[in-house]
């Protein structure tokens, strides 16, 4: 209660004050729909001690790693099973209130803030793993379950579950926001290795979307429907997930080009000649900056490409000597090899360490991401063009991305004190979701719509597109209590 | 006119003759709801020599691969482009009068009969390559186009399109019905091939539903709600589909086992020591002795597997040398090889003609064709079941499977003039559905819901779920004009 006072739905907008931050403005809250006694006390009946109106347990169910300050919900319940979900979405629905998601809160563009108030149910105690069939390459969990609460419990197994979005998700939340990372070019994402949901709909009836067979044929995909609608057309509570075998061996490789474009297309090359690279991570020279002060390193400041290939040792091996040539015809450095677990993890460190380490470029900065994602021939273009922007408007933003998807971020490192810094930042995003459409992409290749990305998709999908993705909010949550005011708005 | 009299809508019911086959009925279509004159008159007048109501043109148009009797529509137009598609959609609607797609007329489940007359749109004139992007590995084409007329224009190109069900299907009907086929082991089914559409509303209105950005999480998944939808929720009159590179080296081999168990654990264990079959066919010692009859071979009439490795020569050896310690061990005879494109072609020729071999087992005989996938875990239990199911009803049905994906098909040889016979064939089609749901699987793993299946979908989703698929149709399509009947019903 009381931090709600503090965290009016209004705070949300502090991002769109640059008149070309416009889009943002779309996200504008409508009023709170606010639960009733009655239905507070209900679910504090029901819930005991997994209900929860504390401060810190309702700021915290409404913060996530965007740079929008925080609007928590009214309350939270945490969950143990699908049926206690119907319990609560049926709830709210008789009064209208709002029915939020929250799994691990790593979310980046304000998916889970509760802009019209509402019930959060945090699905972290529905953690269990339900199912690991070895044979058909699958695992069924509970939405809650973490990757590395999934991965650590298939050690032994010889599978893994590849998605991996950097933070440590849940993978209800990865579903949700159709999550990838440095792993899709090899493996796919979460919409590829998704083979089917528990959802509990608006309501508040329960449904699987789909067999457990590999493929099917039998009606509407209502398992891509659910996913990557973030928690807007039902609550995924359980989720058969493909698993893959470990390969037998895998090498990490890091090697410099001179220009972005030279480390692109020795990425591009490489695909196109059949290789199947398991990572293909791009960072810019200032990123490698970053890395080489926050890990005490000396890479070459240029344009840095973390590769990883994996397969049978011959296959490893025919693939890495074809990448060499080809990085040598594109200008590429010397390579830096690794084989072992242990030489591997101390090679990619520094790739997994780069978030952080481009925050220490300015101690005390918050952080834009973005996530532009372009067809992979015009993605040096793309790049070149933004580093340029970056250029002219002096804005701080190391770059890197996932070359073979043509997805990369920017980490946009803004003095949240210093009201021009933040337009300049929001400007140059916006400038960059612009260029990316431009360019035949998408404002959003991994990170979801969210709050921020709600008023590009006109922009990028058309009118009829985005009437249509309407339609089928109002067909499946009339009411539109399903984390109301994200992906699209009913009003 | 003439032809629409032999064949009224009463015909498609010839199949739901027995007890059993309970699900067809469902199937049954509703009144015909006839172009007006005024309508017919301004399409001829629009599509002048492109229009037709000849007896061989609706014919032809009213007919597809299943063992359903033909229901012409009462006009066929040949569109041209996607804006001649929407008139047609735009004044059909205007009458309420059905619009159904036709591509190559390969579908198999009654999917374009004109069980309520209507329109048909005929897309073979919408053939053009429109865009080959070499780099992106991506080609945009009219949906009309054949993966054959596609493959042929890709030579040169170092990339192919990899979805291949068997017949020469045009790409927008392969993705309405969520097509696959051999190659879906290694290069995943239609909907994993599909990146972006063009569709033509119920309404007559244009959209894309994505951007030729290789992912995306801007928003709900138009494309993959489209893909499988069999022209229920909208046309699709373009297609952006993913490429592929030639492999360097590509093996084919041919190994007996002594049980489909052998066989089938065989594929199984090599996909789970991470080997990436390029193909891992099945077939059933029946299959077999069609092949040998057919061809002239001699090959012995046993579980056999059809396999392809590819990828770089030392991958390939590496793959192909533990592939044969694994059947090795699962007690596989000795492999036939081939390399050279010639060979591999001969050594695969039987499985490709494995279809027209079978048919020859019974001259003169109507084939139904069943489309299960289950679990790859318990698929050689549901196939041993099957052919137990076989043996004990003196069933004629060669079966043969893409072992590495769980779906196989039961090829059901019945005289079509012999009621007990045809009888006996759906009922056993009609057990098979139920074995294949009982084992977690789908009713349909490629071939779609067509008319034959749309009676299982509420036992394969449940209640909740088909009420949704409703939902989803009602939303798009609330005239029930796009292929009404299909899928799912609205009444």
């Amino acid at each position: 209660m009381q931090i709600i006072e503090h965290a009016e739905p209004s705070t949300v907008d502090t991002q769109a004050t640059s008149a070309e931050a416009a889009p943002a403005a779309e996200a504008a809250p409508r009023a709170r729909r606010s639960p009733s006694p009655a239905l507070l006390a209900h679910l504090q009946h029901t819930f005991g001690a997994r209900f929860s109106r504390s401060a810190a347990v309702l700021l915290q169910h409404g913060t996530d790693e965007s740079a929008y300050a925080p609007v928590p919900p009214d309350a939270v319940v945490f969950v143990a099973s699908t049926e206690e979900v119907a319990l609560v979405v049926k709830a709210c629905a008789a009064e209208r209130v709002p029915v939020i998601a929250f799994g691990a809160g790593s979310s980046i563009e304000g998916h889970l803030l509760a802009v019209q108030g509402g019930i959060c149910i945090d699905f972290t105690q529905m953690n269990a793993l339900l199912a690991v069939r070895a044979e058909d390459m699958t695992a069924t969990v509970q939405a809650g379950v973490t990757r590395n609460q999934l991965n650590a419990a298939l050690v032994g197994s010889g599978l893994f579950f590849s998605v991996d979005p950097g933070a440590d998700a849940t993978v209800g939340g990865m579903i949700a926001t159709g999550a990838s990372g440095t792993n899709t070019v090899r493996y796919g994402t979460m919409r590829d290795n998704v083979l089917n949901l528990t959802v509990v709909t608006a309501t508040g009836e329960v449904l699987k979307t789909a067999s457990e067979a590999r493929k099917s044929s039998a009606g509407y995909n209502l398992t891509q429907l659910f996913c990557g609608s973030e928690g807007t057309l039902g609550l995924i509570t359980e989720a058969t997930v493909k698993l893959h075998p470990h390969p037998e061996v895998t090498a990490a490789a890091v090697v410099s080009f001179p220009t972005v474009r030279a480390a692109v297309d020795c990425v591009i090359q490489s695909i196109q000649s059949g290789v199947s690279l398991a990572r293909a991570e791009m960072l810019d020279a200032l990123t490698i900056r970053a890395i080489n002060a926050h890990n005490s390193l000396a890479l070459a400041e240029l344009p840095t490409l973390f590769l990883e290939f994996s397969g049978g040792q011959a296959q490893v091996d025919e693939q890495a000597a074809l990448v060499r040539q080809i990085a040598d015809e594109c200008g590429g450095g010397a390579f830096q090899w690794a084989t072992r677990q242990e030489e591997r993890s101390r090679l990619w460190t520094p790739r997994h360490h780069a978030y952080f380490a481009s925050l220490q470029l300015k101690p005390g900065s918050r952080c834009f991401t973005t996530d532009a994602c372009v067809p992979i021939s015009v993605l040096s273009d793309c790049i070149q063009e933004t580093l340029a922007d970056i250029d002219e408007h002096a804005i701080l933003a190391p770059v890197f991305g996932h070359v073979g998807d043509g997805n990369f971020h920017c980490l946009v490192l803004v003095d949240p004190n210093n009201a021009d810094e933040v337009n300049a930042g929001e400007a140059f995003s916006h400038r960059l979701v612009r260029r990316a459409l431009r360019y035949g992409g998408t404002s959003t290749g991994e990170h979801g719509v969210g709050l921020h990305k709600i008023g590009y998709l006109l922009e990028e999908h058309g009118e009829t597109a985005v009437a249509l993705m309407r339609t089928i909010k109002r067909a499946f949550d009339p009411l539109d209590i399903l984390n109301p005011g994200k992906v699209v708005t009913l009003d």
